[in-house]
């Protein structure tokens, strides 16, 4: 195993959701099993620095899901667990395993999520906001002393109900990650290359905009680069893949502990193949069965099937 | 110009379509403008190598557009024109500029197409059956002597009407290329590298799966290459789209006279940048414009967009 656990060295926050998901495919249907944008972005990152984790679950948060957390090495200071119900969230996907549909959402104690990043967190050089509200994301940002390179991720749920707040989010982080039609809707441009000049605009250095099946466009003063999606065999449960694209990415900087743009360019592709690997299966079923070689493997395979 | 022109030089052959279309956008209407699979494929050609066009048109064919041919040096040894009227097309795009309709198409003198293969053309080593009747696809490899690499392109509508006829080349040719919902539907399959191994078992030795803007998909037993799409400002006019890689590919196929396997690649890279040049204008407005500088100019910009 190459993960890092010792709490000496957590390089890397990663601040998001943590819910219970029930998820029907068109092939299976999982109950009650581990989901959340932290949860797969820590599991991503562990492959590759000190990570420690902020979010919040209730007391009925399964004792192995903790005991999950803890085999990926993320360091658990900055999780709170309060008396309540864990977030629930439930949906379905479609024939083409790309459109899903939500069932339920239950918040339950993420409603009252006061995220408080513990003293060993505070001068962590890197930090991911990843997917919640952004008004939870400006309070983790304002409470770390030294920061190197923030990374947003967003949802269009926040496009369309705290705009304001989310404006101020992008202003104020190194680079934004958002989907397609997320990066769509939030500058009202179509062709993605104008979407990315819109929000450079904004605000941060650089922006990536994810693709899903299609790969991913990285935008910034130094230019673009293009990376396209690890042709998996198939896919069992996209969810989280976003986050694990997100959390692979920024482990990678993270371990580097660079953002020189040859360095930003790798991690897109670590983050392309930890996301590749983690829809192998539902919820961090695959992830928890991988180390860094299975990583490293997979890495040399996209490599060969993207460079000349 | 570094366009090739002398007739002792056809070291490429393309037969396609060709036709006069009329094609509405969201931002514009043009009518009767040149069109059809082989003169986008031997425009885009004609950069690279060499060319000569095997193709129909009637008595009506304007004057300008051989000459448009001609400008591009293209050989027309190939071309038959015969009493009737020229094959017509018409179609809109809906405002997301990938889905079209169908308004018209009136085959008119293509429906009695015969290609008959200039003497000078049978010993060239490189063959584009451009998207027309697998039918006619047969008739032209049949009458080639001399052949080193053929490259075949096809359409949902011979899937469907004519699939033998098209299992039939698919099983002669080196090379099979078509887009993603093409080869699902060819296939049965889902995911792009199964669809990729069913097609391989058909004969051919690579496939290459076209994404339109999500780029494309080689596949061989050497492997996979993906190459994104150029991101381009904006899409004009995506007509012709596939038929340019097509023959962008063939062209840099050719002028390198090797199908090793990095030459494939940068072969791909070639058909992917005249592609989305052809976009930026109604019709073959565009690559008109252009000469060979400038398609380096944008290869070398998107091997910096794609190359670590």
């Amino acid at each position: 195993m190459s993960r890092q656990s010792s709490k000496e060295d957590i390089n890397l926050v990663i601040v998001g959701s943590i819910g219970i998901d029930t998820i029907e495919t068109p092939a299976e249907k999982k109950e009650e099993i581990l989901g959340g944008s932290v949860s797969y972005a820590c599991a991503a990152a562990s492959f590759y620095t000190g990570v420690g984790m902020v979010g919040i679950v209730g007391d009925d948060f399964p004792e192995a899901y903790t005991e999950l957390y803890e085999n990926f090495g993320i360091d658990l200071a900055g999780l709170q667990k309060v008396p309540g119900k864990t977030f629930r969230w439930s949906g379905v996907y479609e024939e083409n395993m790309n459109n899903r549909n939500t069932l339920s959402t239950d918040l339950n104690v993420f409603e009252s999520f006061n995220p408080e990043i513990p003293e060993a967190y505070r001068d962590a050089s890197y930090l991911l906001l990843g997917n919640i509200t952004p008004e939870l994301q400006l309070n983790v940002l304002s409470q770390m002393n030294n920061l190197k390179f923030v990374v947003a991720d967003t949802m269009d749920l926040w496009i369309n109900i705290a705009k304001d707040a989310l404006l101020d989010v992008v202003s104020k982080v190194d680079m934004l990650t958002l989907n397609d039609s997320e990066a769509r809707l939030l500058t009202g441009e179509h062709y993605l290359g104008k979407c990315a000049e819109a929000i450079l605009e904004m605000g941060p250095r650089c922006v990536v905009i994810k693709k899903g099946e299609h790969g991913a466009m990285l935008v910034s003063a130094d230019g673009i680069f293009l990376v396209p999606a690890f042709p998996v065999k198939a896919v069992v449960d996209p969810t989280g893949a976003g986050d694990s694209f997100a959390g692979g990415f920024m482990g990678y900087i993270a371990e580097k502990d660079s953002v020189e743009e040859n360095i930003v360019r790798e991690a897109l592709l670590n983050g392309s193949v930890v996301a590749s690997m983690g829809v192998e299966d539902f919820s961090l079923d695959n992830l928890a069965r991988l180390d860094r070689g299975a990583i490293d493997a997979r890495l040399q395979e996209f490599i060969k099937m993207t460079q000349i």
